[in-house]
Parts: structure tokens; sequence; C-alpha cells
């Protein structure tokens, strides 16, 4: 089904080369504003982008705007002038203007404010003051109030007074002489009631409502949780201040998940608009370095344990051979172990409070899975070596040195995975992001942990 | 706002305990179902969760059933008899019926399909034929349907007729005498438009339609990028078959991200229902076992390499100190590219095609990252290996030293930079899912490589 769009967005392509406005705008007619945006993500010359973008006049360019990246957001809006600049904001809601702001720095930021009518302005700068990550940095003010005394006719005819688009029909709220929130009114209740039924009958409670300084995170919860379409946004007092819309949550649940992947990867800070292409080499150097130097500085101490050690290593030669293994098998087990507690953490599955449950499974599975891969090892050991003829002191036996690289490998799985799935625990219980401690903090951690485990079997099973 | 609903939660559980079943219906009155399920969750006893289920009975207790993690279906409806089992499969919806049918064994479906009705025993057994993972897997049948040629006012007669629930009416479609797709109706036209006015003039059409077929990722995609609150599902021929509803878009989004974070940390499989707790240790052994196995095997060849070099190893101790660090470097460096490139992908944002643009993203930043990480251990070396008088043999400076470690370093991180990003780029373009070329493999992958690049760096530069 989408091989139509993607026709049409070559039909695009050509009537921008060729500069032929009518053909452009006959062809997004067929497009939706969302394909227009990534459209214009892919132009990389500036003139395409502004024939692009006042081809479409600002009415026309204001939801193209709206989808499209922060980062993309100034350029674009650099191709109007201050009346189109006007014309075009009028286009958008409330919360996409606010984004649309958001996007820019102080200066611009308050250049465009001053654009704007004076109730818009105030509006805006209110929403501007909730952080970009709460409910009230998500939530649209564009909603029908009506009030408990009225009947469905004085309903009905304030909401066409105050109508601002379609979309606030699907939310009408009833508020009491305050602002406080009283309930819920369905269009389908005031379309099929008699005109003088009062809205106090076909009232109903407002469900899970949520205050404007609630974390996204909690918000993305409950639209998930009880399968709502919007998410009604209070201050502390019960006014009604917006609502959330269930577009906005796939948004939010979206950046939740790619901030635990990033941390999970060892990727710090936040990356409000997703998008990997248009961050800049030098901020990816940013979020990346400091994770980076501190892991190389705590793997000098494998080394210095490694170090300690190279006797051991310099009697035995062959340990050298499965080191890396043993050492790296850690890493891996303890990784999966906490992305896996991680994740369920992220989706509400598990708290804290299930920690000794989780150490319970994970020792379980710890126990299962180094086992399993010290028999595997142990048998290819034995089977192998010989075969190779590789070299070991006489006193050694294949089957002592088996024994040795395998029960290492089995004490490394099970104290990895322990680690890897209670640190995260931890992290929460501390009021950390368990994300933060994630698979390259663990896989550095059980390194040290694993080349002590290694050396030390060795020396007292091979008796050095 | 959520405090109510964990002290309910507390109620319900004294009036389980109590067997008070008269406070526990006033109890969950004021509960969700969402929240009953979570709760059940948490019970260990078979008995509290009997009088649970029965106490809630068929009709009270279907919504929670259709919340539950497929691992408690079976129990739950245990706790029915078939004529109280009817009455609840009644009050399911299609698609919820259908997930209900799913989690349990073959035998024990074609059990509970007999107690279905003919009509539905039908609809369920075709929605069945679908994979769970596509848009068939997920719709429900239960939609408005009305033809072109109908008046409001027949339209309205034959939906109130056809009407299974309230929810039909926000989904209204018109179909011609075939099935096929024409377009669809708002409620609020429906509503606002005089008794006679035509469907025909008041249908408007429908965008971005799927293939029953289709993957639930292009489901999640289309929710996502097009702001809708359902995406319609037709079949080959144009045929209306059904709708996925907003709720469902966020759980597809959801398990595509545990998903793929899962195979970022080396854990393989599909797991549909999220629920670390309830998934069996032995599952769980299952879907990590085998990547770590091969990963053991594969970290051998890094101990060949170190084999290979004893005798540099052993000819300065000091190399011990830094190679995990450079070793891990390479990891911690491949990781973090991957998973951003794969997360990239995910949304949509990257192709194969944008390969050169990655490769040249990520070699500018490894340049970036393994100049700085080189230079700051280079830094370090040369200051701090004088004072603890770290031994090295007398013909090597320790300035001489300090460069063959940071040119390793610096090596290690661009090379590993550039296969991390490139690697599930790769996959793609193969057609292989690029969150299974991830972390643990590309670690194993480069732990190899740094293995190499550490001694011969240090051979060359000190001339062993």
């Amino acid at each position: 089904m989408q091989e139509t769009v993607s026709i049409n967005l070559e039909m695009l392509e050509v009537s921008i080369e060729s500069r032929d406005g009518s053909a452009l705008l006959k062809t997004v007619e067929s497009l939706h504003y969302a394909d227009i945006a990534d459209f214009q993500e892919t132009l990389t010359e500036y003139e395409d982008l502004e024939f692009l973008v006042k081809t479409l006049g600002p009415v026309g360019y204001a939801d193209v705007l709206a989808e499209l990246p922060e980062e993309l957001v100034e350029t674009s809006l650099y191709c109007f002038n201050t009346s189109e600049k006007r014309e075009l904001f009028a286009q958008l809601s409330d919360d996409d203007l606010t984004d649309v702001l958001r996007a820019l720095d102080e200066v611009k930021r308050s250049e465009m404010l001053g654009i704007l009518g004076r109730k818009d302005k105030e509006l805006v700068r209110t929403l501007l003051k909730y952080d970009e990550d709460t409910a009230g940095g998500w939530m649209t003010t564009q909603i029908g109030r009506v009030t408990s005394e009225m009947s469905v006719k004085t309903a009905v005819a304030s909401l066409r007074v105050n109508l601002e688009s379609a979309d606030t029909l699907s939310r009408i709220f009833v508020v009491d002489e305050n602002g406080m929130l009283e309930g819920k009114v369905r269009l389908r209740d005031l379309a099929f009631n008699t005109w003088d039924t009062p809205i106090r009958d076909i009232m109903q409670p407002v469900e899970h409502p949520v205050l404007a300084t609630a974390d996204q995170e909690e918000v993305a919860m409950i639209f998930k949780k009880y399968d709502q379409t919007i998410v009604v946004v209070v201050d502390e007092s019960n006014r009604l201040l917006g609502v959330v819309t269930h577009d906005d949550a796939m948004e939010i649940a979206e950046q939740e998940s790619t901030e635990d992947m990033e941390r999970i990867a060892g990727v710090s800070g936040d990356q409000p608009e997703v998008s990997y292409l248009y961050t800049t080499v030098f901020t990816h150097f940013k979020r990346r370095f400091w994770w980076l130097f501190g892991l190389a500085l705590i793997a000098v101490l494998s080394g210095y344990v490694m170090l300690r050690f190279e006797s051991v290593l310099s009697g035995i030669y062959l340990l050298s051979l499965f080191l890396p293994m043993v050492i790296s098998a850690g890493g891996n087990t303890g990784g999966q172990a906490s992305t896996m507690v991680i994740r369920a953490m992220a989706l509400g599955e598990l708290t804290p409070a299930d920690s000794l449950k989780v150490a319970w499974k994970e020792f379980r599975l710890g126990a299962m899975l180094g086992s399993l891969l010290a028999i595997s090892i142990f048998v290819i050991c034995i089977g192998l070596l010989p075969v190779f003829r590789a070299p070991l002191p006489e006193e050694i036996t294949y089957l002592r040195f088996g024994l040795s690289i395998s029960i290492s490998l089995g004490i490394q799985v099970v104290f990895s995975t322990l680690i890897g799935a209670l640190l995260p625990l931890l992290a929460r219980s501390l009021r950390l992001d368990p994300a933060v401690i994630a698979a390259p903090a663990i896989t550095t951690v059980v390194d040290v942990i694993g080349m002590v485990i290694y050396f030390v079997t060795a020396q007292t099973i091979l008796g050095l």
C-alpha cells in the first residue's frame, strides 16, 4: 500500500528539480504531511528546500513543519517573512506551536513570540514553562469546555462558538466556575440526547488524570495500561489544563525505549527527537566519549590483575588460549541478564521489591547456563587439546587443565548473571536510572572479577 | 493520582484473604480491569486466584482475562465450568477472544472452540489463521458497515440492528456489495446531517489501509507516522476485513523494541507477551544459551592470538596492564555504534542505502573518539608509569611504550566504530534482522581484531 506513496514522492522530487510549482502542488495533494516532512529531510540543497517550502506556502506547510525533526525547524522558518510566519503559526495547534518554538534558540524564540497575538503569546509562554518530558510539555489546551448546569442545547451552542478545531469535539470536558475538572461528555451523548437533557445527567467521570508535572513515562504507562485515546492533565488543585493525545503516546514510548537502549549501550544524555543522521558528529562524540573514557580506566584494573598473575600465565602458556573466553562469557551473560531486567522494569513489570525473586531466578539460570557451558567446554578441552598436542607442563594433565578452565567458566557465568540482574535493581532502589548501570559497565566490572576467578582457580587446581 | 489505585488494591488483597466476596465486589467497582489483571499476577496461591476469579464471575472477569499475560490464561479459565466459559467468551471482543485461545495449547483450544456458537467459531478460526505478528493477527472485525447507496437514515437504522458494541460506532465503513472497501463515515457526520443525505456524499477516503498479512511493524509505523487512531485491514482484493485499534499500536511498538533490545543483548527468539517473571527458567535458558555458547567458541580465537603472541607478553610484562583496556574499548565503541544504528533503522530513519553516509559519520566519530582516548591514555601513561617505576626492558622508554599503547587504542576504536555501525546495515541488506548482529557479536569480533592490533603495534613500535 506504500507503493503509491513512493511514486508520489518521486514525482515530488522531479517537480522540485524542474522548479515546477503547479506540478508540486498537485502532487502534494495526494501525500500526507508526514511523508512530505520525511521527504524534506532528504533534501541536501537549501535551494530545493526553499522551493518546496515557499511553494507550499505558510498555510500548506504548517502541518509539515510540525512533523520535522528539531534540527530542521529553524532553516524552514527562515523561508518565510514575518506576516507569512504569523499566518503559519495560526495554523498550528498550541502543542505543535510550542514544540516548534522549543526547537529554536532563546533569541529566535523570543523573536517568534513577538509575532504572535497577545492571547497566543501568553498561552505558548505558559506551555513553554513545562518541561518537555512532562505531561504539561506534551499537552494541548485545545479542548471543549462546558459546565454541568448547561443543557445539551446550550452546551452545543457554547461549543460551536468556541470551536477552535474539529478535534475539540472529541474532547469535551465539564468544569465548574473555577475551572475544576468535574467530568467528560462524549459527542455521541450530545448528539443522541434531547436538547433539554442536563449535562449533569450525561457526564461521566474522567479516569486517570495526571498532574502537569508528571513524567512522560507515567503518561505513556496510562495510555498503554488503560487503553485510552487521551489522558487528561490537571494541576495540583484539580484545575483542568489540557489533554495529551494518543499520537503523542506512541512518540513518548519510542523516546523512552530509545533512551533505554542507548543507555544500555553506554551512550549518555537525553536525545528528545530521535534523529541519528541529523545529530552532529560532535554531539554524538560528547554522548559517547565519557562512558568510553571511564570504562577504559576501569579496564586497567583487569590489566592490573593480569599483570599480577603474569607468572602463572608464563608458567602455563595454554592458559592464554581460554582467558578471553572465560572473561567475555561473563560480559555476555551479565549483559543478557541486565538487559532483560532493565526492560522488564521499564515496562513496569519489576520493582526493586522483586529483587529476591529475580535473584533466585537468575541464580538458577546462571547455574544452568554455567554448568552446561562448563561441561561443553570441558568436553571440547579434553577432546581436542591432546589432538593438537597443546603444550602443558609435564605434571599437569589435560583432564586437570580442562577442569580448571571449565570450573572458572562456570563460576564466572553464575557471578556475572547475578551481578547483571541485581545491579540495575540496586540502581533503581537508589533512584538512579537502571539503564545507566547496563551492559558496558557490567562487562567491565565482571571482566575484573573474571580475571581474578580465572587465575585463582588455575592456581588452586593446577597447584601453581 | 495512582495512590487511590494502590489503596484499592490493598483493600482487594484484604478482601481476598478474608474471603469476603461482597467487599471484593465493592472494591473492584472502583478499579480498572487492567489493575485487577496486574494484581492477579501477584497472587501466588491458587485458592486466592480462584476466589478472585469466581467472585468476579464470567461477566465481570472477562475484561480482566483479556489483559492477562498468556501464561496465566489457562489457569484462570480452569475456574469456570462450560456454561460460565460460554458466558465469558460472549463478553470478549473477537480479537481478545482470539488472543485468549491463542494462549492455550492445541487440545485446550479446540475444546474451547467447541464451546463457541457456530458463527463465533468460524470467525475465531479465521482470525486464528493469521500470524500473531501480522495486521490480521491484531485486528478486530467488530466494525460498522454501510453501503454508499444508503441514506443517513437507513445507515443509522442498519447500524442500530447490527450494533455489536458501542465501539463499533467509532469505526463505520462504506463497502460495496462484494465487501470491497469504499470509504469511511464519521459518527459526527451521521449525527449532524439530515436524514436523507446520501452516504455517498459524506463518505471520506480511507487512508493507509494495510494487508492482513502485513508485518506488525508496518502497522505500528503507520499509527506513529500518520497519527491515526485506527488502521484499516484489507485482503489482496481490497475486501474490508477489520481494523487494528490504537491500544494495540502501543503494544506492538513495545514488543518490537523489547525484541530489539533483547537481540542487542544476545537473547534470541520471539517473546510475544513481555513477561520476565512468568517466563520459566528453562525458556530463559534456551533463549540465552546458544548465543553464549557460540560467542564462547569465537572468543577462543582471541585466545589463540594471545597464545601466539605470548612471547611478546612475557618479554614486556607491562603490556598485560593495558591489554584489557584496548580490547574492551573496541567492544564498547562497537556496541555504542551498533545500537545507535540498529535503533535508527528500527525507527525507519536509516536504510542500507544510507551506508555511505553512516560510514563517513562513524569514521569521523571513531577518529575523534580514538584520538582523544589515545591522547588521554598517552598522557596518563607517560605521567604515571615513571612514578610507579613500572618495569620495562632497558631499551624501551616510557615514551615509546605509551606511544605503542595509545596508537593501538586509537586504531582499535576507529575500526570497532566502523564495524559496529556497518555490520547491522550489512545484515539488513542481506535481509537478516540487524539486531541479531549486535553488541555481543560485535564485541567478540572486535576482541579478536583488537588482540591482533595490540600485539602487532607493540611488535612494530617496540621493535620486538
